[in-house]
């Protein structure tokens, strides 16, 4: 099988244009597959404040109600997306800027209203491998802002570290899938408050434990349950690091940084 | 050969949800190949607006600074483009939304500074009628964005009726290709206030006698221009028309509306 890598990039790496740049440039070069997955949340919640269109977040997930469903389909879809893909052509890497609305790749539903009412927040039915090979035997890196929409046409704001979880499985039955969540630190962290703290391997019972200690902050827990899953269905490699250890896995140099194991 | 349809929209059909939804129900129905090229004036500037972003306009043709640049990739990249995307989903038709950035579709220089700068405004160097003819052999429909980008990464805004043009002159190759250009008016008028003054057939003699007599307005002559172009360069019918006509080409049905001949 080939090599795919799976990268979700999120914090600053997305929302500081000198990071972005950096970090592109080693994404570019990357020899086997490759699939990038981003929202953006700065650059949105600004926008949200020129606009006057109130932020309002539940555990870490944002309230998405009509006009922050327009914003985010304009700050994901359209001006995060693009710049990345423009960046990444100037790298010489053939890139394919896409939502999961595009060409069908992620069927969704709108999340039931249960105890929060998440607004046009979406729950992921099935990711089509099938598209999305199709980009990768054509050459292409497909780019994925984290909106999809529903079979009868409503957009959809999806969380990013989901549709990473969901792809990488998906494709984890045609490719040797490794998925990496890019953040601001070089891994989940011992002690917060020291960076060389990383905590090497987690495995669902040491992040159960490292969680009723409050040594895994609450934030973090659907990002690992997101990479747990990924791991059980199929994905040879999960790690959590920072931008500049998430572009050498494979490459065969030592990744600092978390692995789910 | 099999055909395609390349339709352009522009005015009303783009900024009124309700006749969208129209024009696309019937777009998705089309049984062949077919690309939809839009930009989207009016909600672009209604954003401006709000952002208090100043809209330049000289000859029809909007001043792109880099504020302006930013709100039309969210714009016509993000929103327009992916509620698009997600209609025709809805109505069966399996569309990809993308830029001329995406997937290097179409390569794209800035227009160079001579009395006018038009700011980041692009010309267009070359569509890859490979890259699109892989999408529609795919089952794929692409629904293009009036943006691309250089060779080293600079998005730029392109108008929407010159890459109408451009991409059916480059897939007329490959195509039995007919160009529609979708406004307000059912084709070009004798008599602006008379909609039923349309002008059965227009060739380049006819264009620039109407022209000097100013029968045919400024605004309507770029259009026109790139409709020859097109013309010239082997594109078999090229017509000016309104949605509901827009999308009727090819089914045998008589077609009112302007052709160029």
């Amino acid at each position: 099988m080939e090599k795919l890598l799976v990268i979700k990039i999120g914090g600053s790496v997305v929302d500081d244009a000198d990071q972005l740049k950096v970090f592109l440039k080693s994404f570019a070069e990357i020899p086997h597959h490759k699939i990038l997955i981003h929202g953006g949340g700065v650059i949105a919640n600004q926008l949200c404040e020129k606009l006057a269109i109130p932020v309002k977040m539940i555990g870490g997930r944002r309230i998405t109600d009509e006009a922050t469903l327009d914003l985010v389909t304009m700050v994901y879809g359209g001006l995060i997306n693009k710049q990345i893909v423009a960046k990444l052509q100037a790298f010489g890497c053939q890139s394919i800027g896409l939502t999961g609305a595009d060409a069908g790749i992620i069927k969704a539903h709108r999340r039931p209203v249960d105890q929060i009412d998440y607004g046009y927040v979406g729950d992921i039915d099935e990711v089509s491998d099938f598209i999305l090979s199709g980009f990768l035997q054509q050459g292409l890196t497909p780019v994925l802002a984290s909106l999809s929409c529903t079979g009868d046409g409503q957009l959809l704001n999806i969380n990013a570290d989901t549709i990473a979880s969901s792809v990488a499985s998906a494709m984890s039955h045609r490719y040797q899938t490794s998925l990496v969540y890019v953040m601001d630190f070089p891994g989940v962290l011992q002690d917060v408050k020291d960076p060389s703290s990383v905590i090497a391997e987690l495995n669902r019972q040491k992040i159960d434990l490292l969680s009723q200690q409050n040594i895994i902050s609450k934030g973090m827990i659907p990002k690992l349950e997101n990479g747990l899953r990924a791991k059980d269905s199929g994905v040879r490699e999960v790690w959590i690091t920072n931008a500049a250890n998430g572009v050498v896995i494979d490459k065969g140099q030592k990744v600092q940084g978390t692995q789910l194991v």
